[in-house]
Order: C-alpha cells, then sequence, then structure tokens
C-alpha cells in the first residue's frame, strides 16, 4: 500500500524549491577554467571559461577564441584579453566616433593596430569615409579574427577597408597618404613590449603628424584611468600630446571586462569646436548608418568630464613619453596588443 | 690571487639590474592572503591583505580592519568589504553632496545605516547642517569604527552629530521629526538579506516620504550600476522611486574596490532645479568646509549623464520592489552591510 | 667622453644578477588561464596552464590536451582533469601490476574505461598476457588520445589489444568471456555521475564476478584515500567488496596532480599468496618488458602497509554500495571520467 | 479560499529537496577569506578561512591562528601555515617517534625549533623520557602557542620541559650537555631564510654531532618528498647527512595541508637495528603513553619504504649542503618557521 499525503503548498515554497535546484544545478557546472589578469601585484581579476572555441597562433603570439561566463565571447593575445563580446562595442565606439564627431567631414581614417575588426567596423559605419586602412603587424590574427568573430565580418568584407600587414610606424613612415583621422588601437605601454615608442613625443613629431591633413585628429587609447591607476600612464600620453599638439581632449569610460576605467585622448593642431549635445546628437544621425549603443551626446559629456581627481592629475603631470624615459603599466586588459 | 675585471656601464644597465632587484624583491613578499569577491558566479575580484589589523565582533556580524595591497585599509563585515581607504572618498562624496548640493538650504539629515561613520562625516562638512542623525543597528561596528578609522574620529565626536542604535525603519517610524536629506546607506538587497525592505515602494511612500520636510530630498545608494551589472537592481531601485515621487535623478561613478560602476537615486517631490557647473562649485565653495576630493561641477555633471545604454534600461524598466517582488543582487561590494 | 669604471665582481654577485634576471623574466611569462579543481568546498587545488594543446568534444563530454605548469601535459575531459604527463606512471602502475603481478599467470585482461590509453599500455608490459580488453563508451576520447598522446601510441596499436566502444556493464553483460584480471579504471563515484552503479555490491555480485575465471582478480580505482578523505567512497568500496569477494586488497599512493593520495582495492575469491619483496622484483623482472618507474617491491610493501588511521576506518567500516545507497566525492581528479 | 493539492512524494524526493536545500544554504555562506600557499610558480594551494581567531606579532614574524575550512585550526607565521588541527599528528608523530622508537633507551631529548609546542608534546609521551629542551627563538610565538593552542597546553606545563629562547645553534654551541635525540624541527631551507645554516655539513659535523650522546640519533624534517618534488632540497638533506653520519635512514609520509608528501631523515653513527613490525607496536605499548593516531608498526615499515622513483634520486645524489652551495625550495608548508 503506498502512504498518500495531503499537503497545502504555497506558491512561495514552490518558487522557493524551484530556485534551490536551479541555484544547486547552475552549481554543479561550476568553471575549472579561469582566466586571470593581474591586474596590479595583488589584485586579480578572474572569470571562468566554459568552452575554448578556436585556437591559433602566430609568429608573434597564440590566439585564442573563448566562452567566458560574465563577459560572453572574449578573444585573447597571447592569453591577454583583447575584447570581450558583452561590452566591445563601450571600448570601440568610444575610441573610434569622438574624432570622427569632432572632424567637420572625416573621409580618410588610419588604424594603428586594431587586428581584430571592431575598431574598423566602428569607423566604417561613418558613410562619409571612404577609406580605412587597418594597419595590424599580425596577419593570423587579422585572419582568425575574420574567420572567427561574426560580428566583424561585413567589416572585413567592405571595399572602403584597405587592409595592411606591417608594423603601425613603418607604414606611417613610408606611406604617402595623409589621413583626416588616425587612430592608436595599440597596446598599452609595456616595459621591453612592442607598442612603447608609438607613445612618445618624437614619434608623434616625426612620424605621426606630418600624415594627419589639415584639421586632422589623432585619437589613441591611453591606459587605464580611474581613480587608482590613471598616473600610471594615462597622465603620461596625456601630458606627451599636450606638448606635441595645441589642442588636446583626454576622456574617459568604464570598461567592465578591463576591471577599471579605460582612457582615451584626442588631439589636433586645430581647435575641437565647442559641440553641444544636441549638435553630438544630429551629427550621429546624419553621418552613421547602423545605431551606437553606448555613445550618443549626453554620454560624450559624461566622458569628457571626467573627475576631479583625475583632471588634478592631469594638469599636474609633467612627464613626457620618450624613447629613454617611458612609463609602464602592469599588466591590464589591452596589454600585450602585438603591433610595433 | 684576485681577478679584476674592467667593465663599462651604461646607466641603463644599472637601473635595470636594481629594477631588477626590486621586482625580485617584491616578488619574495608575496601575499598568502586573499580576499575573494564574488561578483558574479564566474566572476571574482581578488586582492591581497598583507595584515589583519584588528578583529571584532558583534550579535550581527563580524567585524575586520585589514591592510589590504591595492586599497589600502579595508573594513570587512561579516567577510565582506565595505569601504576601503583609497576610494571610499569616491562612494561617500557621491552618496551625500547631490543631494544637499541641491537643496536649496538643507540645516537636518537622517543617514540609514553608515555606522563606519564616512557618510556622517561628508554631511558634517556642510556647515549649514546643524544636525545628522546617524541610525545604525550594530553598536558593535560603530564603536569599532570610532576606535580604529581614525579618519572618521572628529566626525564621531562632532556635537552635531546624533548616534542612534536603532533599525532604520522603527526609528523613522517613531520619531517626530522630519529632515531635509535623509540618506540610504544601506546595504544591497539581497535575497534573505536585512535590507530589503528598505527598497520598497511601500517604505518609500509610507514610512520615509512623512519624514522628508517640504522641498526635501531622499538619496539612496542603489547598486551597481554598469554596462553589464545596472539591471540587477538600480534600474528597479530607479523605477520604484520614479513611481513614488515626482522628480528622479539617478547617476553613477565607478568606483574601483567594488569592482564596478556604482549607482545613486535622488528623489523629490519638489523639482530639481537646474544648476550650472558653475553655480555647483560656487555652492561647495560656499557651503562645504574642507576640500572634496572627487566632486566638482564638471564632475557632477559626468555622473548624471550615465551614458545611452543604462539610459535605454532605466527608460525602458517596469519593476517595482514590493514585499512580494524583489530583485537581488549576487553579492557586490556593499553586500552585508548590516541595517534591517 | 665615455666613463669606464674598473669594478671587482665576486662569481657570487655575478650569480645573483643572473639569477634575479631569469626569476624576472620568468616572473613576466606568468600564466594568464588557469585550471581550478575544487578538491573540496573551500579547497582548491589551482594550475597554470600555459597553452592549449588540441580540442575536441564527444557526445558525452568536451577533450582538451593542455600545457600545464606543474604536471606537463594534462588530459582534460569536460574540464576536469584525467592524467598528468609527469605523474600519470604512478597512478597506472598502481592500478594496473599489483592485481597481474599478484596472479599466477594472468593471461587476458578486461578494462572497464581507460579510454586515454595508458592503463592498457601498462597491462601490455606483461608479456604473458595475450589479449586485453578495452571498453570504453567514448569513441571521440579513444581517438583522441590514440592521435594526440604518443606515450600510448604503441598500445593502442599493439595486436594484443581488443578496443570495444561500449558501455562497460553492458560489454560485460552480453560478453561470452572470462579474464583473469578485470580493471576498474572508472570515473569516481558522483552524484548523478556515469559511473556510479560499476562500485555497487550487485554489479559486482552479478555482473562483473561471473566474468572472472578461476583465481581471477578484480582491482578498481576507489578514489582519494587520504588522512583526510579516506572516508569519502574509498573505505566504503572496500567495505562494498569485502562484503562480495572472501579476499580483499587495499592499497594507495599518493598522487601530486590529484592532490591527494589515491587508494585501489584488489578483490578475490582465492586467497592472494604472501609475495615477499625479492618475489615481486623477481616478477617483475620475468613477466615485464620495460621499466617500470614507480613500482618495486619494496614500493608495493609500502602501499600495501596504509597507515594506522586508515586501517582503523577501514575496519570499522559498514556502508555498502547498493543501487539505493551512494556516497560521493566533491570532484577529485578522476571526477568526470566518461564511462557507464 | 484556499487551494488544496493533494500530492505523492516518495522519500527520495524529500530527501533530494532537503540535500538541496542544505546544499543552496552552505552555498551562500562561502567564505570570502582564502588563504594561498604557492606551492610552485604556477601550482597554488588555496583554502578558505572562516574566521580569524587570534592575532600577534614579535620582533620576528606575525602570528595568526585561523580557522580554516578544511584543515581546523591552522597555525600561521609570516602568513605561511605552520601546522593544522586536522593533520598535524601526521607531521608530529613522524618527526618525533620513529627516532625514539629506534633509539635503545632515550632519556633526553633536544628539539631545535618547534615552538608551538607539538613536538614536545609527542616527545612528553614516551615515559622513558627525563628531559625535552625547546629551543626557539621566537619568545611571543611560544607564549601565542601556549595561550591559544589547548591541545599542547599540557605539555607546554610538564616538569620534564625545558623551554629556552635562544638560536638553536648558539644554543648547542653553548650548552655543556649532550641528548640521546636532536630533533630538526625548522624550517625548511630558503634562499635568504633564516635556518639554511642548520642544514649544512659544517653543521652537522661540528656543532651537532658533538652534542648526541653515544648511540644518539639526529632526525630532521628534510622538505617535501613528493614524486615531483623530493629533487627539491630532500636528496640533497638526506646526502649531506649520508656524508656526515654513518647510517642514515629517510622516510616520508603524504601530509594533506602541506600539499604534498613529506620527508624526514635519521641519521646515527650507531647502526638502526633491525625492528620488526611487531617490535615496534611492542616499543610503542611499552613506552609511549596515549595513543598514537597515525603510526604504528606497518605504517612505520610504510614511510621507510619510500618508492622505486624517489629512492633512485636518493642514491645517486652527489649534492651537499654547505655555506656556499644551498638548494631551496619554492615556498611549501613549512616555509618560514622561524628558528635561526
Amino acid at each position: 500500500m503506498q502512504h498518500k499525503i495531503v499537503v497545502c503548498f504555497s506558491t512561495k515554497f514552490v518558487k522557493l524549491v524551484i530556485s534551490l535546484i536551479n541555484a544547486t544545478f547552475v552549481q554543479q557546472q561550476r568553471c575549472s577554467l579561469w582566466f586571470e589578469e593581474e591586474v596590479e601585484r595583488d589584485l586579480r581579476w578572474v572569470y571562468g571559461i566554459s568552452k575554448i572555441l578556436h585556437i591559433g597562433a602566430s609568429e608573434f603570439q597564440t590566439i585564442e577564441l573563448v566562452q567566458s561566463g560574465p563577459f560572453g565571447k572574449v578573444l585573447l593575445l597571447d592569453g591577454k584579453l583583447q575584447s570581450a563580446e558583452l561590452d566591445e562595442f563601450v571600448y570601440h565606439e568610444s575610441i573610434v566616433h569622438p574624432a570622427l564627431l569632432y572632424h567637420s567631414n572625416p573621409k580618410s581614417v588610419f588604424i594603428m593596430g586594431g587586428g581584430e575588426g571592431s575598431t574598423a567596423r566602428e569607423a566604417l559605419k561613418h558613410s562619409g569615409v571612404k577609406k580605412v586602412v587597418m594597419c595590424d603587424i599580425d596577419q593570423e590574427v587579422v585572419d582568425f579574427c575574420r574567420d572567427h568573430m561574426t560580428e566583424n565580418a561585413e567589416a572585413f568584407s567592405s571595399p572602403r577597408l584597405e587592409l595592411v600587414i606591417n608594423d603601425a610606424r613603418a607604414e606611417l613612415e613610408s606611406c604617402n597618404e595623409k589621413f583626416d583621422v588616425i587612430i592608436g588601437d595599440l597596446n598599452d605601454p609595456m616595459d621591453g613590449g612592442p607598442c612603447f615608442t608609438l607613445y612618445t613625443q618624437s614619434f608623434y613629431m616625426n612620424i605621426l603628424k606630418p600624415k594627419l591633413n589639415l584639421g586632422g585628429i589623432l585619437v589613441t587609447q591611453a591606459g587605464p584611468a580611474g581613480i587608482l591607476s590613471h598616473r600610471e600612464v594615462y597622465s603620461s600620453i596625456y601630458n606627451t600630446l599636450r606638448q606635441t599638439f595645441k589642442y588636446v581632449v583626454p576622456y574617459a569610460a568604464h570598461v567592465p571586462s578591463f576591471a577599471d576605467t579605460w582612457g582615451w585622448v584626442m588631439a589636433s593642431d586645430q581647435a575641437f569646436p565647442m559641440i553641444k549635445m544636441e549638435e553630438t546628437n544630429y551629427r550621429i544621425q546624419n553621418r552613421i548608418q547602423g545605431e551606437l549603443h553606448f555613445l550618443d551626446g549626453q554620454t560624450l559629456c559624461a566622458m569628457l568630464a571626467l573627475n576631479k581627481h583625475v583632471w588634478k592629475t592631469l594638469a599636474g603631470e609633467t612627464h613626457i613619453f620618450t624613447e629613454d624615459s617611458g612609463r609602464f603599466i602592469h599588466g591590464h586588459g589591452r596589454a600585450f596588443k602585438n603591433q610595433k
């Protein structure tokens, strides 16, 4: 004989049981592979990897595309995070659009680095841009990203994209063209790293500036810009550009997968116009095909504002990047992006 | 016989050797104790603890003050980070000053929670504020912080501070006073946590609002507000207040030790005035004794701007916190701050 | 003009500088990918992965071969460590040779599981063994290991090896042969895991024992057997076999990559002979082609001895694995080895 | 009206629900503080700390007693694990009893280091031992352990214990006594660490040996002795003693909290007698008051056997510890035990 029990359940109890079952199930699937970013010597940003999707290698570095728990698909170069599916739009909209929106009529763009294709993708959203040169040193990375990062497939096949496999410095030195906007989508300056010289005053002055058209704008990623990290390289890159260009505009935004607020700097020898939020939104609407997800007039205003603490450091910074005097970061997100 | 070798050193080489020696030495002192915040199920924020400074306990929780590597002294309640020496000014300036600066003439402030004393410290910087009531449930935490957190010593001994050990809800219900500004320096809403009900519409409507003077402002911490985390509770707290007060102003700032952008919301039944940057700076100068390190007019402008992605979520949010319908965060920074 | 400095170096100083340089260089190459084994809920065994070598997948599980820092190449199934290049000889010599050496003249061996090939490799070292049946459920794992684990290539191509892709239980039930030695190279009993029933008394009694020749020996891996872990399943598997076979011999050895001492149990209905160290060494010399690296007469003596603490638990154990009453481990090394 | 639902539960389902509830509850209490032992550069042994019990400091080091998840109470010196409640009996029975049991009639024992008191506790279990000198350099550690480690309280108050606060080398040099057994319960040899010279041939020859009575035995802890770690220092300490004493006996056992098999070496100028298991058990029964939990005749046999792989290394080792030629371990369990 089987027992029958009469029970009264509250809906609340049933929900509780279900949530417990879910919680336990999820718990059992916990990760074994973890990606660990050593942000500083005793600060780690650690996230679970649920699947290795693709692996590759070039003469310069290893290449991996992995499925992470918190950030979606993540591209790793030499085991370092390059960009994450769920928030790469923050970094890439930020590095591309402010300069292109401030420029009165940008037609040509040169990207130093940027092999994964996302920076080019954003630049190509500007219908007025006729030509984007993307100059990355690593053919294999470019091929890998073209094959596996579907979100950039359209950009890679655009007739307006000119892909060059070369060292950015060498390419700029030898090319005969000038550009409206040059974008430094580079590795952070690392001690002994390949990108250090692309942040020096002599590079900006002698190699890069001659390749900007009249009214041209340089924008470069400039490392971590958080309350506790902006003194590492950000203030120095800012000051180096301030000593090299007439007009310099720093800005920043928090990028979750980088575990920090990130910084960029625009520089030009022509004054940046005062653009109101409404004008920014108007330009976005008129120039850009496709939707932006992070940036609009109000957001740009916030990015440019920074905060009192960081401004104070920027204002007082005296260090200039030269070949003999660099500053280096410990090991942040964009750390080993390979580009000489 | 001893060999003598003649060697030419470049200064560069000598510097290299010294930096190597330093690097190696520092390496040998690596941490053994680590604090691990499980930001999400597979995302960890981990930092080294070099020294346990003080330990204590109350009937509610354990209390520890530790020396961390990246964030200076860190206060832990029940093993959860409460605030960190090196960036607590971002959180505490942000939770206090916007509301007090927007108010035309704030004289009385009620703080729900805030036992560590930093929120009171900031409020007391306003020379026009005649009375700050700080209502925390845990006598031991308050005593511990008064004894060990020297940066708040002056605040704790201010004659303008009235310290109440009580549950914030009970205290508000029973007190006969009204206040110009009420600050919710509370634990995040956690499933089963003590603070959940202090974020509900009925609490705001029935308990809190009656204790605001005419023109009074409520400001509450509102959980993580980053690109990837603002849907957890921030948008919901915003919408709950929007359905309860006539005017609501959300804002946010990146707090490094919390590993995220953090959110706050101001709410009032009287319109917030349009204040220009210059006016903000003027009010800071005239009302506040002592210097602010994070906030000025421009910074406040940036905090209020948020970004397109977060605004879109806020605009579309329909969830309201009620006793039967909560939303909860996984385990962020302010997680277990004890306050019923 | 260049300065010249005359310096006297001690050899000691030069060595110091070189070791510092090495230390620093090595330091800069630190790992970003880490494998984390949750040995218990709050105990983790974590090691660096320097390279993903090969990735694959079957209908049952994901398959990865990675280069680890401390353990050489490591095979992962469903993200769990299966075996590590640098110490797999300890596990595989231990699971195979004691039973084959105690048996008077073993000619046929049946391996439940063992898809990576190492258990077969060890069994095939016995020149008297004419046939080794390896029965693994996962064709893809077998193919992956045959392709990538060169140390087992010879074994995989041996004419004495008969490879069957099937569930071990089903295969034993349906096959008409009997064997001198049956080896359980199985997953640990996990709650909900595929292998649990292959440790039950009814399986041993009804399915397995009928397939042993007269004098035949069963040996099974039996989970962690350390001072703190042997109560999880080891004592229980031991007792289950003790209640099923007339003679039972437990033994154990520390396997570094498993972060614990590991246990095995031999069982037979015929008494195990008293074999002196010298006799063991003699049998090794006469029966085994190729060298053993871990096992000799003295080592076997040590493995069989266990220690007082563990023996006390084994002696007093009363639990028996049945379909309704299992015990499970938290998540050790051999956790998810796929074999039904 | 309230709904009533008639449901049939199987006991199995109810058990499942309860286990899920437990699992989830336990999950919510997960640790925030973790102790991380860097066993090698890319191998970490990490365990949760649920509570800081006591903190202290001396002129030499910090002292902490913490409640760990997997190992019970753990004593940390300078943030390094010294001994763990749940398995310290393995280490301390192993370092003390073999030498005292092999000795025909030990009456006096000198302990180099051993400030926590556990080594003395084990030695005092021998009723024939009339005097135990424990010589530790750190008064504060001794006081801390006497106050907080209740398991050693009886030993600390024994009239047979003579406690000396001094450097072990200096104490041995200056004392006029000789001893039957000298125990080296010392820090591992670390580069730059305080204990290195207490492992050198000249120390053994010139300082220590003259203080041994006729038939006296030295036993020293000798670092990790696992399959992958025994070449770090164990084989070297063994060989150094082999070149200094006529008879040398290495042995080892797995200590879970040390994440490795641990090694000890006995040395004497008088031959170690062949003692059968039964004789060992007889001596334990006759000489020792109180029960041993790890060691008996059979266990001792297993410890002495080691394995083929380690024996091969020991046999071929040629390195000798001298003041100019040390070997060092990376950072294992007994790493910073303070004793000069």
